[in-house]
């Protein structure tokens, strides 16, 4: 089954998930510029995480699916899987924001970037084994290091949430994310470099 | 008429689907454990079931549809009739969310998914007598064992809530439902065989 | 200017028009059957009926783009406008069921019907325009009986619940309005006769 | 990497942002024509104005990524800055309506249209520097009169309702709003002219 259908169907649902996030934000009842900032401050903060986390993995689902050209079942359940664990960030970050992070609510959205961290690495992993010994998405993603130092730092934010608490806690567990993030925001060369290897011997 | 636009307007549709069902989770009030599990538990189940039925229906279309090339007037109708019962998923999920799985909401969810799979059935027999004699659609459909069972079980399940009612009554609904789920999550390797026996004549 | 990319964006604002009206259902507060008829029985309704007429319009944008292979910024500006008035559905959908088929909101539900209409036959003009003397949507189009009947029934509804008013005006308003939705189900078999002359030809 | 994706993943984002907008329609309590003009009167001027801004981004965009083949990291994250200036439209427009044109509301979505100028304004620089000395961008922008008078009129705009105030300043204000919007419906001719350039040299 080519795959030009499951990229506009999950570039579909990236979309509507990025966008509805700012359903989310709540429309202050006064007019200044303080209800503005008590109401909404936030809810801004939190969206824009949640934003650029979707954009990222918009990003990397783009650059992974053209190392791909067919795509079996498991590849349609693990996409779906994927997608699953991204549509509940509208939920998580409302959460976050509505708690004015509270420590349950910054763990369940740690809970949620992890879970869509296992996703992805498990729609890689599938990728790779139906794509057969030599699969260029295996050679492209080599070490994996970001995909590997993720979800160790998810688990950190989460514990030191956990364990530590309290305003230091909850804000090492946002500084884990935000770092996260900004890992991520530097697009991923490697694969850049085997497609245009690729490109050469076609 | 090309079958593209359609299938890319069902696939925004799908999308939307799938993703709006999120707007139906309440964020809790409180900020601990207990108060996700009370105010959201029961809605995440839910929104996890109607999430799994929207995707079956899309990997099946995205199977069905690559079989067809041309559509009529009645086949796009037939699909519109599909995408009006897959639309009222957020609305009677968020009516058994809301109810706490009551009978008749239930019921109702159970109707909606019966009227979808009817829907979906019409839409394969327009196909068919538009596509002839010959039509691959009904050579890889065959026996349509899945397609004749779950009707079954859709029934069976909303019986078991009028007959028996109750805890028990409901309880086995919902194991009639996630069973066809479950029945369908497996894909359907049929069309995959005579999709490379066209190609392969090609 | 090639279509591919204002069929795109206009098939993506269709589908989100046409599955965001069910985020107007109410959900019943009550878990019986007399609920769900009290609380959403002319919410559902209504919501078919604006769903067939949001069908309706894909359908006929569907058709009547087949026939166009560049768009000017006229044409851009046109399909816009018609999108905008198809986006305010959803509102008119809603009052006409927040207030139980009252005249006013029935009249305005009508002159939002009416306005798509007036937008739709402008982007038709618009294109036969820049197609030129030898338009072949000029040609499908015909004497556009349908085009033309449209806004006499519209009117006809708007006036009667106007001018007659109570149960009996808004009813023949209802009828007006349900009649054009069921003289539009039935597919416009001249544009296809056209394409297929034009395919010929090439 | 090609720019179809992009263009798919930005038209369902931008389609989204124009057609949630009407979901901040407050649809009138009661039933007569006297509460649609008080409760969604204003509602429709802003949703109209902020309609009329995304389908100008829309057109630009659309336009520019014509004279676009290739697109590097940089570019698709100076397209997710700029989505997601737009996307908080619905959020700014609802505030504007909410307040009914507030000094404070209009002064936020005078800074979110400046905002999304600078943000479209950096996409348009990260292209032109990436497609180097020979840029058909940069041909077709040329002086980019336009791109260049709209950030003054939305400081003028902010001003003048900062400095100025009350019913006089927020008009002014709003008045240059308009201005800028009028300006942009008149689709831009230079890049057709380069785009027919180009096609006529290949």
């Amino acid at each position: 089954m080519p795959t030009n259908r499951l990229e506009a169907f999950s570039d579909g649902v990236l979309a509507i998930i990025i966008t509805i996030m700012v359903l989310g934000l709540k429309v202050p009842t006064g007019h200044h510029l303080s209800d503005l900032v008590h109401t909404t401050g936030i809810g801004l903060l939190t969206y824009l995480l949640s934003f650029i986390y979707v954009g990222i993995y918009w990003n990397n689902h783009h650059h992974m699916f053209r190392l791909v050209r067919q795509v079996s079942g498991g590849v349609l359940w693990a996409n779906l899987a994927l997608l699953f664990c991204l549509s509940l960030f509208p939920f998580t970050t409302a959460w976050v924001d509505d708690s004015r992070f509270e420590r349950t609510p910054v763990v369940i959205y740690g809970l949620n970037l992890l879970g869509a961290a296992i996703a992805y690495f498990v729609l890689q992993t599938v990728i790779i084994r139906q794509q057969g010994p030599k699969s260029p998405l295996r050679e492209a993603v080599g070490a994996d290091l970001k995909g590997k130092l993720s979800p160790v730092f998810y688990v950190a934010g989460i514990l030191s949430a956990l364990l530590i608490g309290g305003r230091v806690g909850v804000g090492l567990a946002e500084a884990c994310f935000v770092a996260v993030a900004i890992m991520w925001v530097v697009p991923d060369r490697r694969i850049d470099r085997v497609v245009r290897q690729h490109q050469t011997l076609d």
